[in-house]
């Protein structure tokens, strides 16, 4: 069976002997620190460390376990039941069900190949009054689109014009395999409405739940005092070795070694796509974990996942990434990164006779 | 300055080298698995592992970031606004504010030397038909009693009469430094309507946050539900680590050691309590963290707390253990076992010529 389904890391990317010396060397240069509790916002090293490369002040950084529950919690501070939030169409399916479990309405705007369509995110913004745009500009999930530099600026106005708060979320934007970083949204962000989400699960390991929110201290002094009060702190003896990778210079030769691992992967994706699969419409990403694909009319994945399943392929419900199930009929998210380049092409193997065209 | 506040582990107890062994085999041996993302219920040996000591199935087993957590993630899924949950008066304080948070009704009924006042606890379960008794029966926080033999079967039977859940917080039951085990209380209870909580932060380190609930799998599977959808799943490097200590054996020996560091700290603050402050109430626990004191009439924690700071001394607010403040104004929680004893003789030092007799 051959897994298209989660966004994972490859197996063999994980720095295994260096996160093992980095764990000893936590311990044995700052164990009793690492040890105990480490209060929000986190690990004191790891804090500074970040708000260093961030260029920001230590209160507008907080770590958590993982991004993902960092803004569960945000969902509880800063969303009342009720209040709108503007995502991406297609976006993050897990960020979609909390907002939702919160009771907020999210308000999809459709993407386009270089991010959010502009004029429904006004008309969305005006419409709706909404607390927070959720945006993964980089290397989008599901679709692997990365959003125009000109959209990035058009966004930071629109904000400030309506009022709303913007939830920059990018774990993929260091994994950039072709061409140049764009800046983060968030440089177009009046600095008071902005919050930065990253994590170290694409670039270290997942296994080390170690999250983090970078921006406004207003917003972030809100979350803080909710997390110190549902769990005093993350685990800071992950956040201690996650500091060793970065301090003793192991954090940016596995980021070389990662995308040299991934590129390959991105490349021979869109080479099976192109050659099996030209009949569908897809994004060209320059990093990241996914392609996104929408398959040719006549697709529905009521019955492509069953023949998917029967044929040895597992593939991601494409319903799941869109409020409105019925737009992601034809939406297939290809997560490449986790998978060998034989793999991929096994994958194509079982998927392209199943495709009408 | 000597802190007599929050109940931390010895710095000087953490098994640094051990820790550090176990994360590098941990590595190793199972690097691929620990480094990935690990869905709740948790890192599976781990969940195994605790399955077998405890006598359970894996289904009755979910880890997550430190066992207060745990208990947030309860109070959301088991619990409405409104719900009535008897607490012990005193008891810990952050779980009260986690129930408040949650629009919980905390009902209070007091402790006598061996655990809860029994008829009490029935006047109030047959006066507010709550859906939880929250009940620390092992050297208590804060104030280090433990709950009969007979009062622990008293409660089955009183939860079975009157239709409550139990959930039994024992983070120091196997710190035990004289005398006997009892059964735990869950032991007593149909199993249907019970959650043991537990952790590795004073048996191990709180920097590995590793928390645990074992129990009823009909609440644990709603539970899980939730905090899946919250955070995939806690840390598993460090769940990996744990298993580790124990497979390895580094578990048992470290425990005597904790003992063997913390008992002579217990006797010497009993001693001392006996020479020097005999005009107070206390307990005399046999394990744990905390000695519960309560100081002679006419002395006040609005003018102690100063005191004692100008004289050197931080001292928790004993009106914070329970809902009704004023119940705590003479109320004295010691936190023996983070203190050298000629730093708790230097704290007697300081807090005794403070005392009203």
């Amino acid at each position: 069976m051959i897994n298209l389904t989660r966004g994972v890391p490859a197996p063999e990317s994980y720095a295994l002997d260096d996160f093992a010396a980095c764990f000893a060397k936590a311990m044995r240069e700052d164990g009793r620190r690492a040890c105990a509790y480490n209060a929000t916002p986190g690990y004191a090293p790891l804090v500074e460390l970040l708000a260093d490369q961030q260029g920001v002040k230590t209160d507008q950084v907080l770590i958590g376990n993982g991004s993902l529950e960092l803004f569960y919690f945000l969902t509880m501070t800063e969303l009342e039941p009720g209040d709108k939030v503007i995502v991406e169409g297609p976006s993050y399916d897990r960020t979609n069900l909390l907002l939702k479990r919160r009771g907020a309405i999210p308000v999809e705007v459709a993407l386009e190949d270089d991010g959010v369509d502009l004029n429904a995110l006004e008309d969305a913004m005006k419409a709706h009054q909404p607390k927070y745009f959720y945006c993964i500009p980089d290397f989008q999930n599901p679709t692997g689109s990365t959003l125009s530099v000109g959209k990035r600026e058009a966004i930071g106005a629109l904000a400030e014009k309506y009022n709303v708060n913007i939830l920059e979320d990018s774990p993929y934007r260091s994994l950039r395999y072709f061409g140049e970083d764009l800046p983060p949204l968030s440089d177009f962000v009046n600095p008071a409405r902005v919050l930065r989400a990253s994590s170290f699960s694409k670039t270290m390991a997942p296994g080390f739940r170690v999250g983090y929110l970078i921006g406004s201290a207003a917003i972030l002094s809100r979350i803080k005092a909710f997390v110190g009060n549902s769990y005093i702190g993350p685990a800071s003896v992950t956040q201690a070795a996650a500091y060793r990778f970065f301090k003793d210079g192991y954090f940016e030769p596995n980021l070389r070694k990662l995308k040299d691992l991934y590129r390959p992967r991105l490349v021979r994706t869109l080479e099976l796509l192109d050659e099996r699969l030209s009949c569908a419409a897809y994004t060209r990403p320059e990093g990241g974990f996914f392609i996104g694909v929408t398959l040719p009319e006549g697709n529905r994945m009521e019955t492509l996942i069953p023949a998917a399943k029967a044929a040895g392929l597992n593939i991601s419900d494409g319903r799941g990434f869109y409020l409105d199930p019925s737009l992601g009929e034809r939406f297939l998210r290809i997560p490449f990164c986790g998978l060998k380049p034989e793999e991929l092409e096994a994958a194509f193997d079982a998927l392209v006779p199943l495709i009408q065209r």
